[in-house]
């Protein structure tokens, strides 16, 4: 890299543009001063900083779509910006390996020290469905689908018939108790209420909201069980079920199931937990605590000289030596400002370095509807319309950026005058290769209905019915690697039999055009469809009845 | 349908809910009055009408992203809306079939009354490569990605040193120097340039806008020439190129090809053009002038007592006989008014039918930078700020919704204090299979690049090189139907080989992931794969001569 030839002062690189690595670097560029002793790079998948305390506020439309974001460019000036995906970092050869973009080469990026600050994310992996079926609430883009989901089954169920289907789509299953969880459950729950007075179809009362903890109250590590207690007594009185020491065991695209037995008809199934640390970090030859990396007190990666860790992905030795620090947006703020002294301590060889000291001042959470619940000093408690103004009050002020305060302050004034929209912003993705996870009974196509997807049986399996003479008969069955749909997508137009699961089963499912699309242009899957195709139609003739399991569908 | 046999009065059904279908509603709702002597349906893709006319400001940002569309519902309380997608029409039984959604079911809507307002598309066809690498630009999810483009080029450009990788991401094409075409050149000029001032590493004189127009003056149907020469002149002051009596023939992932023979390397390219009317138009048996619907001058499509269409999906004969009415929303929103009063004296047996009617008071169009062009009555003329302050106020006027007023008055008020916003609202769209066009001689992917994507030949002959002793050696060439870059899937990282296109190719481009997921889940696929896989590796250690097309990639 010809650019890495000229660097003469050391380069700090900062992963991540959360919290923590934000104001790691707000830290260093106040040290950095005009010395320009040293560089700093900040590299963030997105070009802006998310302000997780109002993103909830996104999913009801009370702040603009993006006025919960900053751009980092403008935040930090003096830092270079690398919008790029991170493939691997290699603490050897000090060189993070960015994802090819517009190219197919990586781009290689030297460090001097490297501070970790990739946060956590919501890992769903091991408890089937969710992955395919719930939505995540973490980033901007998922508070906008989840609004616009809300906004797709009200509408939807404004225009249908069957009291089955308006009773699924009306029903709202969020998974986690945390702050997060809560806060997504209060803004749904006012937002889809709100939202269905403008539809004469629906009725409100029809709408139900459930929030599964596995808990028996509500934030139970952030808040004072009184102050809990006065969330629960809130969420319920507007219409909130609460479901406590449940668990959301699965999701397909037609239930929520809890404790494997239970099963809830929905269409939107949310889930807050369980929260992970950022997978790259298992990558890292790093001393690691229940997947965190630990760091001492000073926040440096034990055993390392060049690496840092902050916020959600650190294992930081607490001040009383008991515990960590706990995963809050406040701690990883001053431990950015902690950590940023300490590296330009180490940097500019002054032999000082200061452990990290924060006592929490309180704590704050938004249950919308103009009320919160608030706890300062470990004392002082509020809950209500008080202390949901000062919720607004405090976020507002440590709001970076002033151009955003403006933004923000006009929307909420904006918003105590002008009544809810419904308007969506569809981007309308292209879907590809999706993945659908289904329970045991559950049906995956009726016979006569419309083929719109082709399947794959990943894993489990299904069986292939047909009606004769008024009553359902079982032609094949099918497992994994197998596959059926095509038929319907080939020929004709409607579905020629109904597909159930015997099992739980995932399968994989391609849309009508993009399995026309590979099936016109690849020679090699073309051919083998063809002979397949052919088996199974002269077993539903009845010519190849040894042929057990390749039967229409 | 059970709710079907309930009905007791005629119900008109509006297909489409732009300028045309949404002023046909409102007339009919206030025909209606207390009477209910009939129901309105209103089929739309989305919830919300889009504003057109300010489409282009979301690109720029001066106005919040969904600012420019209002909520249907809100504009028509007492329509009943149905957000779905149209499979098909049938004229016969008097049935509109909507696609099914959340289920697998078709819903059947029966109509007394049909009112066809399905607009224009953006028609790509019959253009290589445009359907795959240029972007619409049309409705709001268009002008959000455009907007995200713009940025995403930036960002990258600060973060890469390759002059050559720099200059293709710095240049935009758009195509269509019509009113669309402009104002979106002219905003994304501007957007352009005033956010590379916040990236110390970009030389905003690098940044070129090339706009492709087949005629030699812009807007020619829509101003006088005078109007047009002040905006040509307007638009290049500012740094925009201007290609008259050019055509975009051709795009790939790396190149605008002009007139066959220019290649521009960019990465953004846009198109305008062609506009043709709903392919849904094309099905349905009834008579047609240039693919759009020929009706009388009442709006009512001849041979049909119950078929109604406008705007831009029609060709109704304009006043003096010799021509057609314009596909402008002017025209559309007065077609609306007429024909709405036309069904309604058809419904309660008036037998008064009024002929559509309507002078073009005048045109106008934003330049972006508070400067536009005007022109009243087909005699007053204006261009500058004079002509912006204008255009804002009558759009602003004609703005459905007293709240959208509210909102857009205060965007343009913060506009002008608050400093543009590189923020982007990225819903990382998961792709799919894509489809990629390539020219001749274009290199699909280099040995040694990251293998990222699997690809399917749709049409023309790409060659396989390899490096061997310091030369390029072609050791394959594969055609239609064959595939190649599985084996950096498969086995390694690094691509074995370059792909070189020898003709004009298109592919089809499946996402690693997407590839792993179908090629472990997928038997019948897997074994084709290891059979061929199995070839090429023989081929290429010398052991198969024979084995002339099947090598590694």
């Amino acid at each position: 890299m010809s650019e890495e030839q000229k660097r003469k002062v050391p380069r700090i690189v900062i992963l991540g543009g959360g919290f923590g690595g934000v104001y790691t670097a707000l830290q260093l560029e106040k040290s950095l001063g005009r010395k320009k002793d040293f560089e700093i790079v900040l590299v963030n998948k997105e070009n802006y900083f998310i302000y997780q305390p109002m993103l909830a506020e996104v999913v009801g439309g009370s702040v603009g779509l993006i006025d919960t974001v900053s751009s980092i460019r403008k935040l930090l000036p003096k830092t270079r910006l690398c919008v790029r995906d991170i493939a691997s970092i290699d603490t050897e050869k000090k060189v993070v390996y960015l994802a090819p973009q517009f190219t197919h080469t990586e781009y290689e990026l030297e460090y001097d020290h490297l501070v970790l600050a990739l946060g956590n994310v919501t890992d769903f992996r091991g408890i089937p469905g969710l992955h395919e079926h719930a939505m995540p609430f973490k980033n901007l883009a998922d508070a906008i689908l989840i609004r616009n989901r809300i906004i797709d089954v009200i509408e939807f169920a404004a225009s249908v018939e069957s009291e089955e289907l308006i009773e699924s789509l009306l029903t709202f299953v969020i998974g986690g108790g945390g702050f997060s969880g809560v806060e997504v459950a209060a803004e749904l729950n006012d937002f889809a209420r709100k939202l269905a007075k403008n539809y004469p179809e629906i009725d409100e009362k029809k709408i139900r909201v459930i929030l599964v903890h596995s808990k028996d109250h509500l934030m139970e590590r952030e808040l004072s069980e009184s102050l809990s207690k006065y969330s629960e007594k809130l969420l319920k009185k507007r219409g909130v079920e609460l479901r406590f020491g449940q668990h959301l065991t699965s999701a397909t695209p037609y239930e929520a199931i809890i404790d494997k037995k239970e099963r809830i008809k929905t269409k939107t199934v949310i889930s807050t937990v369980p929260s992970s640390p950022n997978p790259l970090i298992e990558t890292l030859p790093l001393e690691q605590e229940h997947g965190k990396i630990r760091t001492d007190r000073f926040m440096k990666v034990r055993w390392k000289e060049d690496i840092w860790a902050l916020g959600d992905c650190a294992a930081i030795p607490s001040e009383d030596g008991k515990g960590m620090c706990p995963p809050t947006a406040q701690f990883a703020m001053r431990e950015g400002k902690t950590l940023a002294k300490n590296l330009v301590s180490v940097i500019r060889k002054k032999g000082h370095k200061t452990p990290f000291h924060f006592k929490c001042i309180g704590m704050l959470g938004a249950l919308g509807h103009h009320s919160a619940v608030a706890e300062l000093f470990g004392r002082f408690k509020f809950s209500g319309f008080f202390a949901w103004l000062m919720w607004r009050a405090i976020y507002w002020m440590k709001l970076p950026g002033f151009d955003r305060k403006i933004k923000v302050a006009v929307s909420w004034m904006l918003d105590t005058i002008i009544p809810i929209e419904s308007v969506q912003l569809k981007m309308t993705p292209s879907q590809g290769i999706i993945r659908l996870h289904f329970e045991k009974d559950e049906i995956i196509f009726k016979e006569g209905e419309i083929g719109d997807y082709f399947y794959i049986v990943v894993d489990g399996e299904i069986s292939v019915l047909k009606e004769k003479d008024g009553r359902e008969e079982c032609i094949a069955t099918l497992g994994a690697g197998e596959f059926f749909g095509e038929m319907a997508l080939l020929n004709e137009n409607k579905r020629g039999a109904t597909i159930k699961c015997t099992t739980a089963v995932d399968v994989l499912a391609l849309r009508k055009s993009d399995f026309g699309a590979l099936i016109s242009n690849f020679e090699e899957l073309r051919s083998s469809f063809e002979m397949t195709s052919k088996k199974r139609k002269d077993a539903i003739q009845g010519n190849g009845e040894d042929e057990k399991k390749n039967k229409i569908a």
